[in-house]
C-alpha cells in the first residue's frame, strides 16, 4: 500500500493526514496546535503574528505520529496548503529574522498572519496609485491589506533597518516548502492571488513599483525574487535535515504549495471547469476553474495555474457566513437547533423579511468593507427564527450574485459543491442554497478537503498518477449528500432575489447612507 | 374642601380618582378591572369585545371607594375619558343589545373595543369611495378600521337583522355619560376624531353615505343621531338611579366625555396653543392646540373643540414606541436596566446604526400599516445595546418628523410635554428626544394625566372655574422634570435625521420593496 501525506496549515494549528493513494482513504491524522498560537497586541490592535518554528514543530510532531506502524518508504509524496498571505522576512540562509537574537523583540521580524490588518493605509495608498492599471481588474480593483506588498510596505515604513536586512520576504507556505526541499520556491497560487503575479505578464512593472514606494524599487528581482512554480507541480525532494526531523525518506517528492482554501477544490473532487466549489466557514470562498481569462468585475482574483496547472482559477468571496449566523445566535442568546427547526417550517417569503448579508462588508462583487448589514420588513410580531432564516437566505442571495456574475461573464457554473465546516452541520442552509441558486448542491461528507487536496498534489508531484483528473477521481472524497432545488420555491425566491439586488444597487450606487454611517462611526469612535 | 371626580376608562380597567379642585391633589384612587376584560376569539382573529355592564361596575365599586370619609356633597363635578372608537349597539332605552336574552351569544351585540380590527375591508372600501372628498384630508386621507363607520358597516354586512334592530350606535364613553345623566349625548372629541364630524360642516353628505353602503343612508339622522356637545362643556347632571349606584348626590354636574389620550392634554397642564403633548405608551399620541385649521398631510385628525372648546386640536401618532422597545428586549432576552446603562454611554453616531421605527406601520405622516421596520449599519461587532439605542433614536426621529410637519404647515410647536407610562421610567429616551428635537422636554411626574384631565373637565362643567386656563393652572400636575437639548449632539443628530428622512422617502415613494414584502407575506401566510 502506498501513501501520500497532506499537510494543512491553518490559523491555529497544523493538520497532517496520511492518505492511501489508491482510494483516498485517510489512514491517520495528527493535529499539532501552534505552541505560540496567534500573537496579538505586540504591535497595533489589528496585528496578528506567528512564530515560524511552530510550523516546523507540526512536521516534527505530527508526521511521526501518522507514520506509526507505517514503512516510510511507502510514503511516495508530500503536499501542503497554507493560509495566505502569511509572510515573513528571512536572511540569505532562509532563516527567519525573528530567530536572530537582536530581533527577538521586534514584531516586524515575525510572521505576519493573513489576518494581520496593520497595513490598511499602505493597501489604500497602493490601490490608489495602481487603480487605472489593467491588471488590477483581475483583483476586482482592490489590493487588500492582507496581501504581500502592503505587508512589505508596512515593514519598510515602520522599520526601514529591518526591511534592509531582509534578504527575502516569503509566504510562510513557501518557506516551509523551501525548508523541506532546501530550495527557494514560490507557489503560483499565493503569488497569483496575493502577490499580483501573472503567468504571462509577470509582476507589476518596476516604474509603477517606484511610484508606489521607494522601497519597492526592483523588489521582484531582490527581496521577492525566486521562481514561481505552478501549484500542482513538484517543488523538489525531501532534504536530509528534514528527513531526520520527520522520519520520512530523503528524496521523497514535495509538491509546490497552495493556499488552504484553494486546496479544497481538488480535495472536493473537482478537476474540471464548470463546478463551483464553495468553501464555507466563518466566511465563504468560491473557487471555479475555467479555460479562459475574463476580467469579471468584483471577483477576488483570477490566476492561471492558480489551483491546477492548465486552468484559470477564479476566486470570489463572501465576508460573513458562519460568522454572521454565530453573531445572530450570540446576540439573541438563542439555540442553534431550536432556531433551525423553527426556521425550517417557514415558507419562502412568509416572514416578510429581507436582509443584506454585509455585516462584515461585501467582498464579491463590491469589494467594500465599509458596507454594512441591513434588515427590512421587521414587525412587532417578528420572531427571532424568522430573522435567522432571513440571514441564511441573505447569504444564499449573496452566493447567487456570484454565480450570476460568472454566468453573465460567460464563465459556466453547471454544478455546485459545498465543503468546509458549515455545510455538513447546517442542512437547512444547504436546502435554501439549492432553492435560491436553483442548482443542485453536493455537500462533501469529509470536511478535510484542503488536507486531502494537499495530499493529492503530493501524489501527483510523485507521478503516482498521469493526470490530475485521474488522481482526483481516485483520491478525492466520494461520500456526499445532494440537495435538489425545490421548484415550488423558485418563483418566490426569484422575487426576493430581485429585491435583494435592488437594495444592493441602491445602497452602493445611489444612496450614500451606508458610507455616511460608516464615516460617522469612525469619527465618533475616536 | 371641594372635589372633582375623574374617571379614566382604559382597555383593561377603569380608574377613578378624587381630586382636590383647589390644587389638583389626588386624594384617593380606585381601580376596578373589567370583570370580563377583553374578549377575543368570539369572532375572527382580530376581534376584541367588551361587556358594557363592566363599565357600570367601575362606577359601582370604585366611586364608593374614593368616597370613604368624604361627604358626597363636597364632590362638585364628574368627568370621564374613554378609549375610542369603542362602540356598541343599543335599543331605544339605550339598553345594550347584548343584554337582551336573544342576543347573548351574538358577538355583534357586544361592545367592539377600539382595537377590534375586523372591519379592515370595510375601512378600505370606505376610504376608496371618499378619497377625493376634501374633508378626508383632515384625517390624513385614511379612515381606520378602528373608527365608527367601518364598525357599523361590519355589523350591517355580517348581521343585517341586528343592524336593523339597533336604535343607536354609541361610543361607549357617550353611553356611560348618557347613563349617568339619563340623556343621549355625543362628545365632539370622539365624534370629531373617530366619527368624521366637523363643527361647521357636520358629518359626511348623505349622497356620499349612500355610495359607501346602503345601510348608511340617512344614518346621522337615525342610528347616529344625537347632539354633539363640545368636550369641555356640561352634558347634564347625575340621575337618581346613578346616584343610588354610586353614592354621589343626584344633580351633580357631569362633563361631556373625551378620548382617554386627549384628556392628557389638560391633565398635563396645557391650555393654550404651541405646546405639543406626547402621550407615550405602547404607541405615542401627539396632541397640539391651535387657533387655526390647516389640512396638515398625514396627521391623524384635526377637530375644532376636539379637546378644549375654542381651539382646533391636532392629533398625530406613532404606532410603535413602548411596544417596539419591549419587542426588542423580549427578542434578545435582554434586561432593560443593563441595556439602558450601556446605551447611555454611546455617543450619537458611534454605533454606525440607523433604524426606521415602522415595526407597527407608520401612522404620521404616511398612515400606512403595511410599512415595516428597518435597520441599517449592522456589523459583526454590533452589540444589542447599540441596536437598542438606534431604536430609541428612531422613535425620536419619528417624533421630529411630526414636529417639523406641524411647523412646516405654520402650526407652532414651542414646547414639548411628555406624559404616559414611558417618560418617567426612561430618562435616556427623554434626553435623546430633547437632543433630536432640539427642544426642551418637560416630563410630567404624575402619570395619571388622563384621569386628572377628566377631573378638570368635571370641575369646569361644575363652573368651579371661569375658564380652562384657570382650572388647568390650578389643578394640573405641577411636578415635572425638564430635559434640555445638548447642543453638542445637534449636528450629528441633524445628519442622522437627514438620513432617516431619505430612507423614509425612498421606501415610501421610490422603492416598492416594503410593499412587496408585505404582499408576499400575506400570500404565504394563507
Amino acid at each position: 500500500m502506498k501513501y501520500a501525506i497532506g499537510i494543512d496549515y491553518g490559523t491555529e494549528s497544523g493538520r497532517v493526514i496520511l492518505v492511501n493513494i489508491a482510494n483516498g482513504d485517510i489512514v491517520a491524522t495528527s493535529v499539532t496546535p501552534y505552541p505560540h498560537g496567534v500573537i496579538t497586541g505586540k504591535q497595533g490592535k489589528e496585528s496578528a503574528l506567528q512564530v515560524p518554528q511552530d510550523y516546523l514543530d507540526v512536521l516534527a510532531k505530527s508526521i511521526p505520529e501518522v507514520l506509526i506502524n507505517i514503512d516510510p518508504t511507502d510514503v511516495i509524496g508530500i503536499g501542503l496548503d497554507f493560509t495566505s498571505c502569511t509572510m515573513l522576512p528571512v536572511n540569505e540562509k532562509l532563516q527567519p529574522l525573528c530567530e536572530l537574537k537582536q530581533h527577538k523583540d521586534n514584531p516586524h521580524a515575525y510572521v505576519k498572519l493573513w489576518k494581520h490588518h496593520e497595513a490598511e493605509d499602505e493597501a489604500k495608498q497602493l490601490t490608489t496609485i495602481v487603480q487605472n492599471e489593467k491588471w488590477i481588474q483581475r483583483y476586482g480593483g482592490i489590493i487588500s491589506s492582507e496581501w504581500m506588498l502592503p505587508k512589505i510596505m508596512e515593514i519598510a515604513n515602520d522599520d526601514p533597518a529591518l526591511f534592509e536586512e531582509a534578504t527575502f520576504f516569503l509566504e510562510a507556505g513557501d518557506w516551509v516548502v523551501s525548508k523541506l526541499t532546501n530550495t527557494l520556491t514560490r507557489n503560483s497560487c499565493s503569488a497569483g492571488y496575493k502577490g499580483t503575479w501573472h503567468k504571462e505578464t509577470g509582476y507589476i512593472a518596476n516604474e509603477t513599483l517606484q511610484k508606489i514606494h521607494p522601497a519597492l524599487d526592483n523588489i521582484y528581482n531582490t527581496k521577492l525574487a525566486g521562481e514561481v512554480k505552478s501549484t500542482g507541480t513538484k517543488a523538489g525532494t525531501l532534504s536530509k535535515e528534514m528527513s531526520e526531523l520527520t522520519g520520512l525518506i530523503e528524496g521523497t517528492p514535495i509538491a509546490v504549495g497552495i493556499i488552504d482554501a484553494h486546496a479544497a477544490l481538488p480535495g472536493a473532487g473537482v478537476s474540471e471547469p464548470g463546478t463551483l466549489v464553495i468553501v464555507m466557514g466563518t466566511s465563504s470562498c468560491h473557487l471555479l476553474l475555467s479555460d479562459k481569462e475574463v476580467l469579471v468585475p468584483g471577483i477576488s482574483g483570477v490566476v492561471e495555474d492558480g489551483i491546477l496547472p492548465g486552468y484559470f482559477a477564479y476566486e470570489a468571496g463572501q465576508a460573513a457566513v458562519g460568522d454572521l449566523f454565530a453573531h445572530f445566535i450570540k446576540k439573541h442568546n438563542a439555540d442553534f437547533q431550536t432556531l433551525t427547526e423553527q426556521a425550517r417550517l417557514l415558507k419562502p417569503g412568509e416572514s416578510g423579511l429581507l436582509a443584506l448579508d454585509w455585516h462584515n462588508g461585501c467582498r464579491t462583487p463590491y469589494v467594500d468593507s465599509t458596507l454594512s448589514g441591513l434588515l427590512i420588513g421587521e414587525k412587532l410580531s417578528t420572531q427571532p427564527y424568522e430573522i435567522y432564516r432571513a440571514l441564511l437566505e441573505a447569504t444564499a442571495f449573496g452566493t447567487r450574485v456570484i454565480t450570476e456574475l460568472f454566468e453573465n461573464n460567460d464563465i459556466k457554473v453547471n454544478k455546485v459543491v459545498a465543503t468546509g465546516g458549515i455545510p455538513k452541520k447546517n442542512t437547512l442552509l444547504m436546502q435554501i442554497y439549492a432553492d435560491i441558486l436553483q442548482k443542485e448542491i453536493t455537500v462533501i461528507e469529509n470536511d478535510q478537503a484542503p488536507a486531502l487536496g494537499a495530499a493529492i498534489l503530493g501524489a501527483v508531484a510523485a507521478n503516482a498518477y498521469n493526470s490530475f483528473p485521474e488522481a482526483i477521481n481516485q483520491m478525492a472524497s466520494k461520500q456526499s449528500i445532494t440537495y435538489k432545488p425545490n421548484k415550488e420555491h423558485e418563483q418566490t425566491y426569484n422575487e426576493l432575489f430581485d429585491m435583494y439586488e435592488k437594495l444592493s444597487t441602491y445602497f452602493v450606487q445611489q444612496s450614500s447612507i451606508m458610507y455616511d454611517l460608516h464615516k460617522l462611526k469612525g469619527e465618533k469612535q475616536q
